[in-house]
């Protein structure tokens, strides 16, 4: 199986707007977001789908999400939603954004464009580690 | 705080389409589908938001979530997605669904009904209990 672009990304071959790594997970900054901050948490290890996860480690990246969810909910004040999806890529992730006036209700199509320097700026601002 | 739709499906006030409960858990299907068979999976205990949840109980729910995404995989043979939204009622739902052709990619917009009886067609499939 060919490596996907989140294993070039855990091992730094391609870089990006990382907000929280451990030993197993890797949680970064989804360069076209529903809203500013969107990020994406994965397993280290490769999973195409959750339904392939055992339950321990489905469920430690679990506490990740939810560590992130409540850190993003004080910064940014609104509900946070998360979403898993992942017809894209065949390596879990967890989506994770603000429930904001950026984001559409329910229009995962419209996404959004960070301005030069700007995803910098919320990678620092979320940043939990 | 007024009681929600949610709490009084809990107690069986308002009918519907059980496919999982267990003492502090309770799964039924969406009346207005993303895809025929979608879940919402609640907890008995009532929280706004996943922000709002102790670390303990958000990992009890989750793993409902993944035994229902894993028994749906094997009944739709696709993957199955989830999404924590909620702006609509404020008691904690997580969304299951499959990802099939019936979902259009990321249009949470289009809704499907169910024809007399398919309803509970789709409750005896997916139940797990």
């Amino acid at each position: 199986m060919a490596e996907t672009i989140f294993a070039k990304i855990i091992k730094g071959e391609i870089p990006s707007y990382k907000v929280y790594e451990d030993e197993n997970h890797f949680a970064f900054l989804d360069i076209g977001p529903f809203a500013k901050g969107h990020t994406l948490v994965i397993p280290k290890k490769e999973y195409d789908n959750i339904s392939d996860m055992p339950e321990g480690e489905y469920i430690e990246l679990q506490k990740v999400v939810l560590k992130l969810v409540k850190h993003y909910r004080k910064i940014y004040n609104c509900k946070i939603g998360t979403l898993v999806f992942g017809l894209d890529i065949s390596h879990v992730h967890i989506h994770v954004f603000p429930i904001n006036d950026e984001l559409e209700i329910f229009d995962f199509n419209k996404l959004h464009k960070y301005l030069d320097g700007e995803a910098e700026n919320f990678m620092n601002r979320l940043k939990l580690n």
